[in-house]
């Protein structure tokens, strides 16, 4: 094994720091062998982070929902990310915070209840899911045929690692030529993306779905925007007939901000290239980052 | 940390063998962080495996079905196994032997595709998923109200560590007093519970789900012990209403064997005692395992 080195990421697991090579999980815990996690994501830009409160605030809520209780409080969370970052010295990163379940207590029955949770976290170089080429031309994008599991099964809100139904969309894509996919639930209605909220553009007006997906961060963002340049901003059920007829989509992510789509299946939108309002909503997004905007600066020291 | 044992259980991951304490996963790997893994167990028991190969057919089965290729073939899996049952020393051991999809390559896009797939394996006392106690007064058991992750998102027929419904399904049996959960899909179809078959008797008859549930393979040993009673055995679409108004229910699974229930909500079934079937059955599978049923004995040496 190459000698680990904290540069290329630091991770912390229940109490203890780590370079990210050594950052691993016991091959019998719940957290991995049951799925039974929940985690977020916050990114690291210039130096410092991007609404990391509204981060830990949604880690908290998927903790509660799921009865995951660490021994850190909120304020502990915020230092273990902070150490993360600043033993990496990294100043653009992917800063993840997961939440697992453990295995049952010697001599308790075998129940999720009865597991001691904890905290893991790592920062790692920033993670870009779709490259900036990719954005620059958009992304190519197919319906996946695999239906979304459901929210009364698993619930979108709360982030989970349950990656199957998108694993297989993500295999669709790559068989029809595509960069990545769109996901549907069992009516025909557009949820989410692997990894990100879809958005359509239909006559100046932003639309996103009220289900199946996400409360992304990234999308409160994307609210933020369209209220400061009068562009109307829904949270609704998005057919996929709409999506197919739109003006512009784009998708939205902590890992890779607002990126703007080009195809749906067959049909190329504008001119093969980045929507008006996409490309305004994601420089606008990127140059507001620059200038502070809901940042949390880092001291490396 | 106290000091690792092999006696405490051994371990295997990507080449390399390790007691079970060492035993981990890196905290990056899409096996854990996307689920993106398959797996099946095995049971040691008297110091032999009990149906080996079929289990090594069926993880093979759900590997191509993930698209997941690790180095090991199919005998290489088989030598991996019993290395670590000798190396832990145990004569009942719980044998789990898990694909991951790894990480993608350097250079490669962001796909699963990309990934170096690994296999991971270990062996530790043998897991009884219900207490002998307990099997003895038969589980008591609730219809949860979470449905069951469709086929159509995650194929059941795949082992995987799709758990969220599960969970939530164990954190209701929790909260009525039960010990355990039973599975339903949305049109009220009897599935499975988490970890196990469920299975009916009615009339002398024994019925189990044919969707969104494991084709398991200690179902494949009471099918074998129904066809040996002259016991009438149906897989077929099991409505709820007659599982709530079975003679006797029982759950078959690798961790465990076949295990009696004797309430389901708010009915008691028979004398609030396994039933007579069950009972046979239960006896029986025990019985013949201990006389080398499907056995295949491991050399210690």
């Amino acid at each position: 094994m190459a000698e680990a080195v904290w540069s290329d990421g630091a991770a912390y697991i229940n109490g203890r720091f780590m370079p990210i090579a050594e950052a691993a999980i016991p091959i019998t815990d719940w957290g991995y062998r049951r799925s039974d996690v929940t985690y977020d994501v916050v990114s690291v830009w210039g130096g410092a982070f991007f609404r990391l409160d509204d981060h830990i605030q949604r880690f908290r809520r998927s903790m509660n929902a799921l009865r995951l209780s660490p021994p850190e409080d909120d304020d502990a969370i915020r230092r273990v990310l902070t150490e993360c970052v600043r033993r990496s010295g990294l100043r653009e990163a992917y800063v993840a915070m997961d939440c697992l379940r453990g295995t049952p207590k010697p001599g308790l029955p075998r129940h999720p209840a009865n597991c001691g949770n904890y905290l893991a976290a790592y920062a790692i170089p920033f993670v870009w899911v779709m490259s900036l080429e990719m954005q620059a031309r958009g992304a190519h994008l197919i319906v996946a045929k695999t239906p979304r599991i459901p929210d009364d099964s698993v619930d979108p809100k709360v982030k989970n690692f349950h990656w199957g139904d998108l694993t297989r969309g993500l295999f669709e894509a790559q068989e029809r030529g595509a960069d990545n996919c769109v996901m549907l639930d069992r009516e025909g209605y557009v949820t989410e993306g692997p990894g990100f909220n879809v958005f359509s553009v239909t006559g100046g007006a932003v639309a996103t779905s009220d289900h199946g997906s996400l409360e992304g961060v990234t999308r409160l963002s994307v609210q933020e925007l369209c209220a400061e340049f009068g562009i109307p901003f829904a949270i609704r059920k998005l057919p996929v007939a709409e999506l197919r007829e739109a003006d512009e989509i784009f998708l939205a992510t902590t890992a890779g901000g607002i990126m703007p789509a080009s195809r749906l299946d067959d049909r190329i939108l504008g001119n093969d290239r980045p929507g008006p309002i996409s490309s305004r909503l994601r420089e606008a997004f990127w140059a507001k980052r620059a200038e502070g905007w809901h940042a949390t600066p880092i001291n490396y020291a």
